[in-house]
């Protein structure tokens, strides 16, 4: 298990991120002192994944609320944070949640409060991963026993990178990795922001033997018979199970269909909306077409859009419930038509 | 029409190339003055596309000719061209053809026949490639009748930077454009030696309207209705129709299909291999894991590679002949069962 690693460091209350546009090429840390800070660190995805926003929207409204801690301000910051990026659900959850904790307290009350609120969200998430890999094993471990070493496709990067933990797609195969099962994890390279590079980076941290490949590549590995099984995480679980995640994953889940390989999504519970209805409710984030333009420098690539190349950059799509297999929480796996079942009332936790 | 763009030139007994390794941030002409260097600009990929291959091959079996021109010299500079890559099969086919028309002939005459040989075969490609516009055109006007604008999404390049004339892919939409209809391509970057760049390039040279998109986007925009039709080139199809073309055609068809929307190869007959039975017969290329390490430079992305991360970098993937509905050619379209009738032998070209 990656344990003690961590992409987001809130020690002696200051913040500190590892900046992901930086990696795998750099580690560098940042400091995040303000709302600013949070909400630009979110928006130009030095933290990136659905949990792992949520956290840092968290600690951010932390932050703004130590200036300012009125009714008004926190109302305020909670926005800005949520204006960050469209698709996670996990970002307003976060703040929804905080804004609760936090609203009934006195203002002079509500800076601390929020920081240790914060802190208590980054260790649920944590512990949310660790069950999210406990379960995902149990469906790894049966294909496991058939191979010899079980192939797994994800896409994006889904590890402990994105969360406050050990990750949600990569956390079955870090407690496989850790149980003795022989694992190799094909990443795709996930254009335009290159995430694979990030997955790459992390299992090499971990020790899990991996592939690097063109997104272009999972159909034919697939069809070629290379993968036993594709996990993705989710930025966004809709009430009948579509998934929106990072674009591509609806083509890597059209692929294993059709090869008959089994296609799982790794969630914790608050990536699931109830309240939207189905992937079409999902809104999609469109980003800036520059982020295409990285293949050989901004500069000289902006000698194509000089003639006029238009750039279309949606960040997610939507894969629909009947391409899914089973969706991996911390209460477990269930088909994504089931999961209301893991928000029953009569548990502690519901 | 794109009328006198040509990717190769070849005046006077002399060679040039464009080469596309350098586009589309600079247009950059080289000579190719032996064997070698046709060789190398195959390779290396300043040429490419399948009919652009089999016209430069024969060019530099010309040449080679010109230093010796022996039976066994013809032999090696062939079968020098032929393994410079391994998928497409107008390499061979247009390698085999010179063969033919020069081994009969006096040494003494084979290289001036050879220069000839290789400048009727880029003719008869250009004239392939109107009339696969034409026969494309027909199928793509009722679908405009339909639409304001008609979306076209293709893959790679497969327009008159791939081949002796207009495309085979583009030809239709060039065609369409020439003939008034409005049409709207959507250019996928092709992961990971960017193809798309070259597709929107020379869009831009044709003035017609286009977006470029990252690979992972096509799935999105065919499920969210914002495409027509998908057109795409070829580099072998085998006789029961399987369809072999640059990696990630594969998703796309998949992601047609899903959509309902027509998905169309275009191609020469000389991309038809009818000694290859099915998909599975045909070689596919694995290119250097290097290529993908062009994200952001060789040099930082090799720390990457010191953590043992390895690359798989298939070049090209097959679709099944089931997923494709027309092979466009010279002589019509048909569906991808009835390749046989093209070859008719009652025909003066059969």
């Amino acid at each position: 298990m990656v344990s003690g690693l961590r992409p987001l460091r809130a020690d002696d209350g200051q913040l500190l991120i590892l900046d992901q546009t930086q990696l795998p090429y750099a580690e560098e840390w940042r400091w995040i002192a303000t709302l600013d800070d949070a909400a630009r660190a979110i928006r130009d995805m030095q933290v990136r994944g659905a949990p792992l926003i949520g956290i840092t929207a968290a600690f951010g409204l932390a932050l703004a609320l130590r200036v300012q801690a009125s009714d008004a301000a926190l109302a305020a910051a909670a926005a800005a944070l949520a204006a960050t990026r469209p698709t996670a659900v996990n970002l307003r959850w976060a703040l929804a949640r905080m804004q609760a904790r936090l609203a009934p307290l006195p203002p002079s009350m509500r800076a601390d409060a929020a920081w240790d609120e914060a802190q208590f969200l980054a260790a649920e998430d944590a512990a949310a991963n660790r069950a999210i890999g406990e379960h995902g094993l149990a469906l790894l471990r049966p294909l496991a026993e058939r191979r010899g070493t079980l192939r797994v496709m994800t896409h994006c990067n889904a590890g402990w990178l994105a969360t406050g933990g050990y990750g949600t797609a990569l956390a079955p195969v870090y407690a496989a990795h850790a149980a003795g099962i022989a694992v190799h994890v094909y990443a795709s390279e996930t254009r335009p922001r290159n995430q694979g590079l990030l997955t790459a980076w992390e299992l090499a941290r971990g020790d899990v033997p991996h592939t690097l490949i063109a997104d272009n590549a999972a159909g034919h590995l697939m069809r070629a018979g290379k993968v036993d099984v594709a996990i993705v995480g989710a930025d966004r679980i809709a009430a009948n199970g579509d998934v929106a995640n990072k674009i591509g994953t609806y083509l890597k889940a059209l692929a294993a269909r059709e090869a008959g390989i089994p296609f799982y999504v790794a969630a914790p519970r608050s990536t699931i909306d109830r309240d939207c209805p189905s992937g079409e409710a999902i809104p999609i984030e469109e980003r800036d077409g520059e982020e295409l333009r990285l293949v050989r420098g901004a500069f000289a690539y902006a000698r194509v859009a000089e003639r006029r190349t238009r750039v279309a950059n949606p960040a997610f799509d939507v894969t629909p419930a009947a391409l899914v297999g089973a969706i991996v929480t911390e209460r477990g796996a269930v088909p994504p038509g089931e999961l209301a079942g893991l928000f029953d009332p009569a548990r502690r936790d519901g």
